[in-house]
């Protein structure tokens, strides 16, 4: 109305319980703006103002750094709306009205410019303030708060040069704290304040409001685009966003005396969840001062005592904001002479733990539904509820930060080698395994740690991918770390760390810190369960885990597994006796030899996969056969193969010559997965052999064990139709000598996680009965990066933004997912019934889970940790689907 | 007719100039029975017989080896038509009709029953032969023959017991050979014979001439699936056929007498393809006895003298059988008592050079015309006319073998390190570098030696690809060998081989030989150029060249390459000064270091490129930006590294810091290509400086430098978008400085080499303006195979026909090839000008080469050595292309 010209409205008026605007123009008077004329309009006393338009800012740019035509005169129309409302006068030497000019975006974002306080005052209407407030000091003080403000944000002058000043004529008077200049003191430092504003900038502070106002209205839109805001939005990945709008507000003061004050606080606990205003606020001060930190503020609930009817009031805003917003909301306000002014109400941050209870009493208080309720948590977030956190207002001495390669906390005694840490552990104490990366050979010592720290390595090294498939805390890639493990050292920026100190590490954000910092264990809630429950419901995809032992099968089923995804089998190759006949397996000269060695592994494997069959009863439990290259079961160190060649009574030559025939170049993309059963067919044998006599025992005693036999990378239809056959073949063989006459029904499919796989997945597809996504695999071969050397250039690639996220956490769905979807089209076009699901990291990633989907897969599996997650993430990715079919 | 039964015709008669089948009838008849149908009906003096088909083979298998009903009355009708023709009666005592029988499938199968002479000889019809013949010591010798070739293949008595009679008989005799053997010891024989026959067959030889035929035609039957047929059609790739033809033809005898004889040749000389009869006969033989090798034949020519009636005949037949075939026929010949019987032809194994000398002068000779010329020269056989090659004659003692990497043929003395090639070569000897493996720190010696020979690594390995680039000799993975390069010994199997032993290698076998071998060398004959002629005219792809120096582009150029589709800068840095500046640049800590080494490196560059311009005049050079891993330019011996510090005077821990930092799990996967110049733009900036420098110097000169630039190892589109722009920015500025203001428009555009390009190509292409495919990382990627590692189970993947070819040699069309299909489709449904064309191995390669004319590639680029190749396969592609559109 007031706002338009040239038939656009630039400027939305909010005041006397109307406004222009509402909360669904976030885009158009960003966030604060749109919730500013929301709480007028829902009757909450909100200082009235207008905002100006984010597409304004753009016109300025358009416009080439020009205020649009007409924009002035809505500012005029809107400031006269604003006089008439309040009363005042803007610059009036009598009645003077001030406004705080504000930016505000559709998306919260600092380092953009945030605030100006006081505009409108001159050297005529500071007179007027201090009539209006009979208060001469307060009034100076506003004036050169709003000189140094507005010179510095508008005008570019240097802080220091105010603040040189100031230093200087608190001297000439003998105070230290700038609240105890007096008046006379404030008039001398206002003159020096417009001195130097005039000298830095080349013009005095200007004396008429409306050239601050406008000043400022630019300064606003210029800080859209300042570099550090451009890289935020570009680091970020915030697009589509035109500009920020800007809010023009009457000021109310909150230090205006002992009736005044200012607080910030939240409509619920943002840490627990719980139904209680939880806040804080400040007596005589502005929202500036409780950011500042130099007084401490008080709980809101004090409030009851200072101002009763007051806290009242607030108690209603929240509950009117709560019933309007259906959601929790963080609030600022502040109190003018006993009156209180609502300034800003935004969705509030919480925990994880917050997130779920919040949502579940919500739908009890029928604020909101359960699909709300569902989409409300972020999956992610349930990391919190699930492992142990360091509690909040633990003091962190960190000495570095690393990359936060699996969540949760943990403290110890650093150690240095797999063998210390289970030394030290045995004798009781808690150790975090230091390493400057980990291999299958550290896996013993990385069992018993309370943490595993890596100085290299990503997010998605040796290190991270164990540790978070047992939850266990995971920091890697810590590049300041100089690890001596001669010497036992452990050096962070000159800081030398012995084993007699302490340290804890930070999963959830890569921080070492020195200490035992206190932790809070993970608590399931009667909430958390009734989410889990609500998600059951609502989700498609089956949730299976990845799991090894019995031990992570009985964890993943408490966390709700459905089933086993992935079974590794080559990490029951490394326990302790297992080892030795594995290693004669792999230095076998003959068949004979190495059959001979199979032969001593097969009761250890039938005795897994019973455990794992026992503990899943009749769950289906996919087993993949032997996928690592052989060199990994052999030591690399010479020292090692020394003492392994007189356990093995052989020649070290032909432990050394073996290590060197193994060699690989590549060995991501050598002799591994079904190659090595192409060519050690016995290998197979004997895995499958294991396989079905553990089923054949576990049915004899009434346990329905469901084995499903996976063969591993997978590129050619020929490779899975012959060892499908050979598999068959085993089975009915071991049937026969069991004479076991009952059903056995077997499903044989296979990993896609070669791209040829996924292109050929129709050939493919005829031999299988289902397709496994190894996303790891594929994700490096379809990108071809190594995950073990991204290091050098991942971090680089996502600073300049040339890849969203790392593709090794997220599903490069553009990518890798085109593959998946392509293999599940292709695969079900000769095979209808196929069933298709994913064991790759990505299985616990909640939006890779969104598209895993929408591609319609069957099932997930992820580690037992994040089994929760992927129930939530999976319902949300069902509701999901469900709105864009509705919306096509 | 004859042979009909149960309304399927089992067999085809020929004979008296008329024939049931014909040449056309391979599958069902076989190759040789085709043949001889055909030979007898364009009048050729074949002797008479009948054909069973390949699909009663098929039943006798079916039927579970059982011959099918029906079958013994055909035989019977069509050997009663055989009596009347040859007026002979089967198994007569008079005047016996004797018959051969022989297998022949429709693919030449070694390992399958071949033949079975002189059937229908029994005890009466023997004295028949001997009355018909007046001469009993023939009909007996014809005899026992039979019973010992009966006995052994139809009926599976050892060769050795017939053996043991026939040494024990002629010790009675006190005679040495058996043609000295008199009548009456032959009839002793036979009894003896006929003892072993029934003591190890456990039945009498049969005395029914037609038990007889029906048990060999029984033989020919099983002998299509022994065990050995089974494995040869397995590991040849041998499919779709039923089985095979069993043919019966009366006999003729070459051993009569002097007036008899029998012959092989060719119509024309298979090693030179002259026009010129070419072959061998025997005097008083039988075609076995010429197999045999016991008696040493005369060429054909001398025919002329013996039977100057018969030499004219078979002239005559010569040219009936090419004016019928319109090829060159290779034919086995019998003469009876001076009359001429045809037994067999076939289509002639040809080299090379013949088979290009053949196809040209068949064209003047009016018997093909130009397409049929084309497609009959092998495009691989080139090779034998465009390297040096060994002496079809010359005698070679092989130690060992290898796998055939590069072709050629070359002799030299073994030296161990690549200073040692180098320093033997500059005092004139001849050279053959013998490595583990080869590495880029080897290329100077690998450039001055004969041939390379490896004992590790595959024929996709460093050395098989550098060597093929250069059209040198290379035999690699030859296991036998243990080099001691310590010592400068090379042992294969107990003989050791100093450094003054010459060997020589063979790069089309493997072989690898004591002592100096004679070798051919290469001719360029005028049939070869009008060849190269008509497939220039022919093929629609463009044919490139991958050369990196003026000398490769030189020599590419004189093949007939159009452009240079591939320069490898990276080669360019290991001169001896550059490989300085190029570790500066690698060892430098921070970007002004790095900008310092490289301003080294920019005159050489700059050189190089004004080099290659300067040879390619206005052809265009796609120049590839820097591709290898930083680690690649380092030594990794500590001796090396040592001296490097020295060199460089940094300290040792400097350098073996920096290799570590570098050191990649897999570095094929790693930090390469593309990322490096995202990393170290500065690598990029210095790279397109020195091009657009060179290309102006070389306008300015006038000549017309044509380069491209090319962007590797893209996977996503925003590397190419930022990149491009870096290239574009560059070339502006340079162009700047050099003040050039002529048109100055270089393509810029990207290898596809990463399957996710592949797939994301629509993308991709918007900022490419062209495409070339790196098929050799494109396969590593698609198939998660490292060409370096592949040694370990490709061999088993071919032997057990997991893979039909090695998919570095032939493209894998089904995987590797649907993407560079989807990706030439996507890239030009965004930009239908997009050139597409391929730069990896597979461009040299004739399938492959099919395989891109079928999608529409713009041009291939392929080493020097294979352009002549290239250019006859595109051509044979573009003409199967259109035959394949015409058939649709």
């Amino acid at each position: 109305m007031t706002g338009k010209q040239n038939n656009v409205k630039r400027t939305y008026y909010f005041g006397n319980q109307l406004a222009e605007g509402s909360r669904d123009d976030v885009n158009l008077l960003g966030g604060k703006g749109a919730n500013l004329a929301e709480m007028t309009s829902i009757g909450l006393p909100v200082p009235p103002g207008f905002t100006i338009t984010t597409t304004t800012c753009a016109e300025y740019y358009q416009g080439g750094g020009i205020l649009p035509k007409g924009l002035q005169g809505s500012i005029r129309l809107n400031m006269n709306r604003l006089e008439k409302e309040t009363g005042k006068r803007f610059g009036d030497d009598d009645n003077p009205l001030l406004v705080s000019v504000r930016s505000g975006a559709a998306v919260s974002m600092p380092g953009m410019l945030d605030t100006i306080l006081n505009l409108g005052l001159t050297d005529r209407s500071v007179t007027g303030l201090a009539r209006q407030t009979d208060n001469r000091r307060f009034a100076l003080d506003a004036y050169r708060r709003l000189i140094n403000m507005f010179g510095n944000v508008v005008m570019g002058v240097e802080h220091e040069h105010f603040e040189d000043v100031f230093t200087r004529i608190k001297q000439q008077y003998g105070v230290t704290e700038d609240a105890d200049l007096n008046q006379d003191g404030l008039e001398k430092l206002i003159a020096a304040y417009k001195k130097v504003y005039r000298q830095q900038s080349g013009e005095a502070f200007p004396q008429a409001p409306h050239e601050q106002l406008e000043k400022a209205v630019e300064a606003v839109f210029r800080s859209w685009n300042t570099p550090r805001a451009l890289t935020y939005r570009k680091i970020n990945n915030i697009r589509g966003h035109i500009g920020t709008a800007a809010n023009i507000q009457s000021m109310v003061f909150g230090n205006m005396g002992d009736d005044s004050g200012t607080g910030v606080a939240f409509t619920r606990d943002p840490t627990s969840g719980r139904n209680e205003f939880y806040g804080e606020f400040l007596i005589n001060a502005q929202g500036e001062d409780v950011v500042a930190g130099i007084r401490t503020p008080q709980p809101v609930a004090r409030m009851k005592k200072w101002r009763p009817e007051i806290y009242q009031q607030l108690l209603k805003v929240k509950h009117t904001l709560e019933t309007h917003y259906k959601d929790m909301q963080d609030i600022e306000f502040t109190i003018e002479k006993s009156v209180l002014y609502m300034l800003q109400t935004r969705t509030g941050k919480r925990t994880g733990a917050a997130a779920v209870k919040i949502a579940v009493d919500m739908v009890r208080e029928n604020l909101i539904n359960q699909k709300d309720a569902l989409l409300r948590v972020p999956a992610n977030d349930l990391n919190q509820v699930l492992l142990p956190s360091f509690d909040h207002k633990a003091k962190r001495n960190v000495l570095a930060t690393g990359l936060p390669a699996s969540p949760g906390a943990a403290s110890g005694y650093p150690v240095f080698t797999a063998d210390e840490a289970v030394e030290q552990s045995e004798n009781g104490h808690p150790v975090i395994l230091v390493r400057r990366e980990t291999s299958p050979e550290d896996i013993h010592g990385m069992h018993v740690a309370e943490a595993i720290l890596t100085s290299t390595g990503g997010s998605t090294s040796h290190a991270a991918v164990v540790a978070r498939g047992w939850g266990k805390c995971c920091v890697t890639g810590a590049s300041e770390l100089i690890i001596d493990s001669k010497r036992k050292t452990l050096t962070i920026k000159d800081r030398v760390i012995t084993p007699a100190d302490i340290i804890s590490i930070d999963g959830s954000n890569g921080e070492i810190m020195l200490g035992d910092v206190p932790k809070q264990p993970p608590v399931f809630t009667s909430e958390f369960k009734t989410l889990m429950a609500w998600a059951d419901k609502t989700r498609k995809l089956v949730i299976r885990t990845n799991a090894d032992t019995p031990m992570d099968a009985a964890m993943a089923l408490e966390f709700g597994a459905e089933g086993i995804g992935l079974c590794r089998t080559e990490h029951m190759f490394f326990g302790d006796n297992r080892i030795a006949a594995m290693r004669e397996m792999i230095l076998a000269e003959t068949e004979t030899e190495r059959r001979t060695a199979l032969k001593k592994l097969l009761p250890f494997q039938r005795r897994d996969f019973e455990g794992i069959f026992s503990t899943m009863r009749r769950l289906p439990v996919t087993i993949r056969l032997l996928d690592p290259p052989l060199h990994e079961f052999l030591p690399e160190e010479e020292k090692l193969q020394r003492q392994l060649a007189r356990t093995m009574k052989v020649s070290v030559a032909r432990i050394v010559r073996r290590v060197n025939q193994l060699h690989e170049v590549n060995p991501m993309l050598g002799h591994r997965g079904c190659r090595l059963t192409v060519t050690y067919p016995e290998i197979l044998e004997m895995q499958v052999t294991a396989i079905v006599e553990a089923t054949i025992n576990c049915r004899r005693k009434r346990i329905n064990a469901q084995p499903e036999i996976m063969i591993p990378l997978v590129g050619l239809e020929s490779e899975l139709s012959m060892l499908r056959e050979k598999v068959e073949q085993i089975i009915s063989q071991v049937k026969n000598r069991k004479k076991f006459t009952g059903k056995l029904e077997i499903p044989i499919g296979t990993m896609i996680e070669v791209p040829r796989a996924a292109i050929t997945a129709d050939d493919i597809a005829a031999h299988a009965d289902f397709f496994s996504f190894g996303t790891n695999d594929l994700t490096q071969m379809t990108l071809g990066y190594s995950r073990d050397d991204i290091g050098s250039f991942m971090p680089e690639y996502l600073a300049k933004n040339l890849l969203e996220e790392n593709p090794f956490q997220t599903m490069d769905v553009a990518g890798v997912g085109q593959l998946v979807e392509q293999a599940v089209h292709r695969g079900r076009s000769v095979k209808r019934e196929l069933k298709c699901g994913i064991c790759g990291e990505h299985g616990g990633d909640p939006e890779s889970i969104n598209f895993f989907q929408s591609v319609q897969l069957d099932y997930i599996s992820c580690s037992p940790f994040r089994v929760p997650i992927a129930r939530l993430a999976a319902a949300q990715a069902a509701l999901r689907n469900q709105l864009e079919l509705f919306s096509r």
